[in-house]
């Protein structure tokens, strides 16, 4: 099993009413991305107990050697993350007593500057600070509640919270230097292309050729509307390598055969 | 199984590398949440024919009685959409009559607008045009590539190209009117509450009591970061019916409870 094979699953039902656009999900697979892990697949679910166990096993058994959740840390009845990954791995829910120290602290600091006035560990709070037996706490240095990160025989699954300002401290804070002290240095370059005057079935070809004389980097085209009776495509060129010299000029190989052959064929860049 | 539970299959690389952010995925989960239907989930795979293949059969496996796949139908070499269903469905690719019309058409256009030289049918055009045996072709009013529609035992799968306004065009054009003919009329009415003076942890117990009251009604908090010593928590509240009059009452009675719980607690609204 590689151990660069993420998967992303990203939890509420709001993201499947299409009342919130899953930037989450964009914002880990960017970032992953640059880290040099793959991201296999995403899936979005409902705030389900059993979708929740059921879309971590298949993660698993897919062979994803990371699996991040984003959504469903929080204190509310539908927040069923912790006890959705708990479930699926057959082990407890226990109070964390370091995770209740951090929660404990925020409201302490939310209570000092006046927003809060009530201080009391209520059951919803205590949630927050109730995890799978086994897990280790990720500091959420500007929300509430902790971030998770539990190890199953070969694979990593990382919780975290739904808050995009949440979500991404925590990733940039403690998960992405995990990542990286895992998957050692990568550089990664890219490209992009504007061509006119051709449409996208005439380039088919061509990036065919391309990308089988360059097995390992990345060509894409994302063919845009013809506007006042000239057709445009955006190709995205890219390539990862652990030096970064290696990534460039596998980019701007590949760039230069392209240009090369969309002119020969009658097109611009 | 339930006519109207929907599963979202959109396909692309570039949605797993995060360069592009998946806008079709939260426009077709709204538009279906809209007309009545349940999105259960929302995957995004890679330009890969098992993936595709796979992803399908898990949708059907779970019960969807419509899978809307999105992206995958150009003429370049990874856009397998297509021969994903027909390994999936066990079925052969035929080059369609009516399709090869569709795209002829629209490339004669082009060459009248200038925008095109050649007008060829090249093995890159006649792929737009090659479809699952027994399919049904959806007129794609404003690009190349047409939407097509695949019925299995009581499922029905609707594969849409990536292109947004082309995807958007083809639902509304001729996804739409069907699903509206096998659910029926169906009203929504939604309400958006935001809350300040109360943290989500005390806000909880009020939404899980909320909802014990009004079962069908769907109620989320969404946590607003604090600003300038001010928690704020925005809460929406839907609710679908036969009956446009039915779906206002349910969201109106459970704003009032909601408003009635905050206040005694001491927020505001």
């Amino acid at each position: 099993m590689s151990t660069s094979i993420f998967e992303i699953i990203t939890i509420g039902n709001e993201l499947l009413i299409g009342r919130t656009l899953n930037t989450n999900a964009h914002w880990l697979a960017k970032r992953i991305t640059e880290l040099g892990g793959c991201v296999r697949r995403s899936t979005t679910i409902r705030d389900d107990l059993d979708e929740i166990a059921k879309a971590l096993k298949d993660s698993l058994k897919r062979g994803a050697s990371w699996v991040m959740t984003c959504g469903g840390l929080g204190p509310t009845f539908d927040d069923k993350t912790l006890e959705g990954v708990a479930r699926f791995l057959d082990r407890e829910l226990v109070l964390d007593g370091l995770a209740m120290k951090m929660v404990r602290e925020r409201y302490d600091e939310m209570a000092e500057s006046g927003v809060l006035k009530e201080v009391a560990m209520t059951p919803a709070r205590l949630k927050m600070a109730t995890i799978p037996s086994g897990s280790q706490i990720l500091r959420n240095p500007i929300g509430t509640a902790p971030g998770v990160l539990i190890r199953e025989a070969s694979s990593t699954i990382v919780c975290l919270p739904g808050v995009p300002s949440e979500m991404e401290a925590i990733f940039d804070g403690s998960v992405a230097p995990l990542i990286k002290s895992v998957l050692g240095k990568v550089e990664s370059r890219e490209a992009n292309l504007r061509i006119s005057g051709m449409v996208e079935s005439d380039l088919a070809p061509i990036i065919e050729e391309v990308i089988r004389d360059h097995p390992g980097v990345y060509v894409k085209s994302h063919p845009k509307s013809i506007i006042e009776g000239s057709s445009r495509i955006d190709v995205h060129i890219s390539a990862s390598a652990k030096a970064e010299s290696e990534a460039r000029i596998l980019v701007q190989e590949t760039v230069k055969q392209m240009k090369k052959q969309v002119v020969e064929r009658g097109g611009y860049i």
